[in-house]
């Protein structure tokens, strides 16, 4: 496992809380994440106090650490699952690993304990493979290498910068899907990590992810908020929006994003049913978003993830912004993103 | 199982012989092919006569049907592994499975034995999900579905051209790299089907390969032959060059290109190390060939896979051919190819 290579203190574990009694969350987790550091975001409307059990190193931050540090408009900002990204900024580590309150940690097909963290710290410190599709899945992996035909000057890779961990059980499906396959759980366990090929679009769930905080940080903001979004997953879109414009950025920045390894087992919450007016808006939106994402490219100028995401919000803001007002939100809800990490991410705050 | 949706009338089973003895190879894999009808060609440069087993619906093709079928030209065109495209050329069937004569049917992790042609059928007679990448895999297996965010419109998929199998124990390594960890075995079982996105290249390998012979029969094709090629998978390029053409040309025309299930059990032949000095030509190739197919763009005209290969000849002899002879042979062999496939796709011989 090539986490050995890094320091534990490279690492942030960001948990948004959208439920007040972390205590079975965090003892679940206990053998894997108790030796990093937690920053942990109480969803702004959360009300209750949080509970979290003795014997981690955490820092948890409220409503009222947001309005101090960010102003009064960011509790709205970092509402209901997008209170995570509020750790996002304020992180001041090069990985960040990211998971949902409501998944536990999975076992393998032999019935070992999944160590998410080290899965995601070996994709992320070991090279992607973007831009040659290797049939074998990831080369780098212990037994693998590359299949005969792949160009030598390809196989060492570029730099990973975003590692997207899938879900055993209850899968990350949209509201209609899961309504109309209730029984649908998911339990095959694809024992493969893979590069998502340069150019190709794809869903990035919020649920189970890391990433290099240094390297790709702000692509990743709660900008696209559907106007009934709820907290539930299936009701949220921020994480898909984020996450078309995190991959564009890393094809056009060279940087590799896998998708795979590791699992996490995510347990019910909610009725989908409930969920299927909201949702709508959202699968509606993707007809849009997907044709802007597969056309939009970036300038040769644009050379950090902060101009790229600021290229994107005004080609959104022009090509989208006419079809649906959401867009225009978005578009400067990106903008405002790369100023508050520009000016929070360099910022010494007190608590931070 | 999708398979039971179509006729095994419509599959023939294609063989390229490079050992005479096929009893053992045909005794194992009788489970699972000896409903179908077999194709076995005949390296024409194997000099005994072949040994097959009673109990199979099977034709065999040796050099003096090439000969009489293609012409005298036609022994050069399809000797050693290149001997199976002429069973691909006088196939009347839609769709095709080719396994190379070292492989044997392999078992799953709960030790099943793997009925690879029905893997392949379900593969080919499902659709393929080339314009997005679902991050669980196949969306149209049992127990899977599109995950959130996953656009409705491209749902439905395109039609699958192309599975391309994997191997277990020999995996399909270069001379190089099995030199270089001679000990690499492949005992990953990945339990997954992946539709390769459009725009991403790969190196498809005919050792375990099933395809529509209708649509994308005319881009597989011994074309590029490397000067000292031998009867060792990792001393030809052949499969790798068809490949990429193929993988371009089903992209062209929306078709979808599938990797992963079904494995086959490959056992070993041959020394890598002997194969060194023969396999770096390809290798060295390899760099040439993939800008061109990264950069080479069909034109709106070419609406068939037969136009399509003339087309990519065209540009291969403009681009590539000034690189090395080699190229300028392929882009001739490529147009040779479509001739045969028009002129014996259509013909009527004794003994097809």
């Amino acid at each position: 496992m090539s986490q050995e290579n890094i320091n534990n203190s490279e690492v942030d574990i960001v948990i948004g809380a959208l439920q007040a009694d972390l205590s079975s969350f965090l003892n679940e987790w206990r053998p894997i994440i108790s030796r990093f550091h937690l920053i942990i975001v109480q969803d702004p409307d959360l009300k209750e106090e949080l509970n979290t059990p003795e014997g981690f190193d955490l820092n948890v931050y409220t409503k009222s650490d947001i309005d101090r540090i960010v102003g009064s408009s960011g509790s709205t900002f970092f509402s209901g699952y997008s209170c995570r990204y509020f750790g996002y900024l304020i992180s001041r580590k090069k990985y960040i690993i990211s998971i949902d309150d409501d998944c536990f940690p999975a076992k393998d097909n032999m019935g070992n304990l999944i160590d998410a963290v080290a899965q995601h710290i070996t994709n992320l410190t070991t090279p992607a493979t973007p831009f040659f599709f290797n049939t074998l899945y990831d080369p780098f992996r212990e037994g693998a290498d590359f299949v005969r035909g792949y160009p030598f000057s390809l196989r060492s890779g570029v730099t990973s910068a975003m590692s997207c961990g899938l879900w055993l059980n209850l899968a990350d499906y949209d509201a209609p899907t899961q309504s109309l396959k209730s029984q649908l759980r998911n339990s095959r366990y694809v024992d493969a990590v893979i590069t998502v090929p340069a150019r190709a679009l794809m869903p990035i769930s919020g649920i189970n992810i890391a990433f290099d905080r240094e390297a790709v940080g702000p692509t990743l903001f709660p900008a696209l908020k559907l106007a009934r979004e709820g907290n539930f997953r299936w009701e949220t879109m921020e994480d898909i929006w984020s996450g078309m414009c995190a991959k564009v950025v890393c094809d056009h920045l060279c940087l590799g994003v896998k998708s795979g390894l590791p699992y996490v087992w995510r347990r019910e919450r909610g009725s989908a049913i409930d969920s299927l007016r909201k949702e709508w808006e959202g699968v509606k939106l993707m007809e849009e978003v997907v044709p802007y994402f597969q056309s939009v490219r970036l300038p040769q100028t644009a050379t950090t993830a902060e101009d790229c995401v600021v290229e994107i919000a005004k080609t959104v803001k022009e090509q989208l912004g006419p079809v649906d007002p959401v867009f225009s939100r978005a578009a400067e809800a990106m903008v405002e993103w790369v100023k508050l990490w520009k000016n929070i991410g360099s910022a010494s705050f007190p608590g931070i």
